[in-house]
């Protein structure tokens, strides 16, 4: 008999999701099976805002930003009583999987599902990149393109006027988005939370470059530092910069999703289907040495491992543009 | 003999200055001339930063946005003795007319120079589209495509999440780039100082949407209101509208012109040649009502006609906006 | 009492016509009337494929390419009895007037409708610019923008190879979209129907070119003059230039509209309906000198000036184009 | 003493050499060398047309597609003549070591150097992502968003008119970018080189689509397999399909690099200038399983196993698509 399989979004929007959401359905229905959406995330869940999806609904859905399932914040699902009522509904409506795409908030309670007893499988879907169990996460790579964009924009001004501009790129506590972002633009400066920086050592560095000739500069932030402003009343104090700052913000989470984004998208959501089908619960799928993979939410969650390897991963980086960027 | 004509571009960049540049020089080339570029503005003009360009120093700058003569601020160009020192210069290198693209405040650069005898003529050259003498400025149209670009990404996140974003947008004193990208990105309210707001008829029509099924809210807010986080305390007062405030910034400065804008640019920097070898000076370049024409800078500069000409079109495409916008 | 006003898109896709859908939707429910759908153009009107619109169902639709009434062929509708078919339906479906999305092949149908009685007004969509009774059609300026992107795109290797590029784009009978395209890449040559080309003149600015250093060649070939690759081979004939042809074809078709297309269809489908509501029929939309404008189809078809208008216009862009491409 | 290293671009373009030229002379400077550059590619390096490089030049160059280098065909280079006269360019100019951007052909060349003794290595530089010792070449995640905006583009009309479009993308004998674009925007079939398709089976998958309501089609054909233009006609003959061909041709290799490209190029420009520093020579740059690697060239050119683990690769990736596009 055909099995009923659902699907939900939650945490902040990304770039991908829909492309997930549409590789999920399709797959299920390729399986022989019927595909649910539910609607608003966990809230909706235990709301019971549930129904059928067919081919026809997810039809070109891979090129477009958000999630046509949208999304909520619900922090009563930490609590009993919301998973409850969520596997109520799913009763109800005769569920007998669920795949969450969202952020590791999202992991805790498709991890409470599982542990509950209710098939349940993840997808990191975030443009943070600072999910466990995976490399990548759906919605960077069109985050940092989108990030990169505004910043050759900004150089056109910054080189035009001699101006100094720090930019504030999201990442939440992570430096990813700052990195790829500074790095694509060669960036002067990318400052992110996994590294001290000193002010002293950046002035130091753009004095540098003025000596060698360098008219322009411009400072990439990750927003787990500090606020771009300032960041720039720090620099200010150190000489007349003519300093502009821009916090590029929530541009960064919608837009159509990338090549990449797309293809990895399309391969967790076809992935996630295919390991609830084999019994698979309480795992998240992820990318990792460029092979799909799945992973315990709870060892992932628990794992530091992962960070460690992130942030040896994030020095190189970081060296990486002070070796290119730099003019020695 | 051949004549030696100049180039400068001055206030803040915009797309479309390279292009106007290229067109410039070559038609200089074209004509028989020699052409000259003038680094850093006003300021390198009284400090002699002159030198000959050829037609291969332009080539392919059409698709590129700043300004690769580069500009700064110099209001010692407002004094008499800023001014003889560029007259100075031009003499020495034997310059016989010179060709300034930048705002209203570069205007009236040219115009010193003109009335010194200098044969000076202005393009306008900025996103904000406030210069007069034109319907339309050189970067106003990409500025737009840049703005639209980065609502409609925003609009992902507020129908996802089921928020209102508020969106600052530029355009200094003037609501032409928060109409157009308003208007274009669908944007619940587009609110500019041509026209006074009523915040409570702001928040009627926010709630009338809701009462229809709206669940986002999308206000693009031009800058010469007030800044994009008062507007959000403003409205917040009104109810739990779940903002989010985005400053779009100096992104709207840069980037790779349209075709609209190259198109204009283009058309501008070959009128001001030709009317510089027609012995006009004093006069500044425009499309209006799709001509290219000519006016003397003086009267454009004095003349109310065309604010009010430009008042009655926002009032239209306010009125636009509301009659497509707001769900009766 | 409300009245009932439809709207179709037909001909070929164009971006912009989504916009238009949504305007005309939307202003018709802001006049307190009814808004109605018509799937697949004329030969749906035939057979009454006809539904109710509300102003959620155009939400968020001015960014997206194509259209969502379908478009088709149906020269059937030439003829009688397909606009008898067409009548009966409206009657039908109680409709009280027609506003039609297309090029001039649909004007045709407008105005044959027009004639047996029935109020409708038609709005120019096409990527082609070649519409009479307006200067710029919708959908022309996301084109334009399209090609310059791909243009821009070739001359990165163009440019790294030393190579010719002769790329065909679209627009019928018209050059426009070459012309616009190829002055804003810095084409080196625009070739277009309304212009005779003298292959020997082409080759001379070619090598006039590489006389004076430049080593690689963009020809823009409006499609009304030949297919791409027999320019390729008259060009092959005199000299070895490294030919590579490009036939952009019917990307130029899709896409999000840009910024100036999205507000023509908004100001073109709102005045649509304003000019039904004041009894007008028969007439077509229209930009001229930068006003919302409407004349008679029938005027309109007829009409000569308006070409000549645009070939002069034509004539001044070619001669722009030389003057500032050619490397004298 | 400061040692000498160059630079060269060989074979096809693509986006990100650029990148990598800048990352691999800022990493010379970097180390207290000297940075060179060659033009033309083997055939300049046997012309010694080699030019020292400073900072500066490099600067804003990431965001560029092309080559400043520029490329050139050079069959010469495959006999001992061409080798040698490079090899007397080099003493000459006392270059120390040299970096080889370029595809399998320049790897080649790169070999050919280092066997003579001269310390050279390789960077994989094509959009064809077919390239030994790699995952990925530069150029090619560029590629596969530019082909993937066009299909998004091209489905606007195809679903529009409920056609069915065939679009030749590039990849030479791979089907990569065929496969990433084509999942990227969800295309009923892929065709690629690396597997046989039956027509009958393709006609079958699309009229089960039509059975199901899906009323156009989109089908991505690498160039390896067969012109478009002779699938269409292939197609043709099983039903009327309303087929459209486009063959997206050189705007694949051009455009601004996105984010992943730049890393990419950065990472291995880098990693490039430090392999040399270490004393090695005859090993080509490659990102394997996520880290920044390097390996003989001779190895790489040989072993096929890399083919092996490709195909692996797209067979997956073949079956993805299946599996997530046709509506069963």
């Amino acid at each position: 008999m055909a099995k009923k399989i659902a699907v939900l979004t939650s945490g902040g929007d990304a770039p991908g999701m829909n492309a997930a959401i549409r590789a999920i359905v399709r797959k299920i229905i390729f399986n022989g099976n019927e595909a649910y959406g539910v609607r608003y995330g966990f809230r909706g869940l235990a709301d019971g805002d549930i129904f059928q999806m067919t081919a026809a609904d997810v039809s070109t859905l891979s090129s477009r930003g958000g999630t046509i399932l949208f999304t909520a914040r619900y922090p009563e699902f930490a609590e009993e009583e919301g998973q409850l009522k969520a596997l109520e509904q799913l009763k109800r409506h005769e569920i007998d999987g669920l795949v969450v795409i969202g952020g590791d908030g999202s992991y805790q309670g498709a991890l409470a599902l599982s542990r509950r007893g209710f098939p349940t499988v993840g997808i990191p879907g975030t443009i943070d990149n600072d999910i466990p169990g995976t490399d990548f996460t759906i919605g960077f790579d069109t985050a940092c393109n989108t990030a990169l964009e505004a910043l050759d924009k900004l150089r056109d001004t910054a080189k035009s006027h001699m101006r100094t501009f720090v930019v504030e790129v999201m990442g939440r506590h992570a430096g990813d988005i700052a990195l790829w972002s500074g790095i694509g633009c060669g960036a002067d400066q990318v400052i992110i939370p996994e590294i001290n920086f000193d002010i002293q050592e950046v002035v130091d560095q753009i004095n540098q470059g003025r000596e060698k000739g360098k008219k322009h500069t411009l400072i990439v932030l990750a927003e787990g530092v500090m606020p771009g402003y300032k960041f720039a009343d720090l620099l200010d104090e150190y000489g007349n910069y003519h300093i502009r700052t821009t916090v590029l913000g929530h541009v960064q989470r919608g837009g159509s999703p990338s090549a990449k984004d797309r293809m990895l998208a399309t391969s967790l959501g076809h992935a996630a289907v295919e390991a609830l089908s084999k019994g698979q619960s309480g795992v998240c799928m992820g990318i990792v040495d460029n092979k799909i993979v799945y992973t315990d939410i709870e060892n992932a969650l628990e794992k530091k491992d992962d960070r460690q390897k992130r942030n040896t991963l994030n020095k190189y980086l970081y060296d990486l543009n002070q070796e290119t960027s730099v003019w020695s």
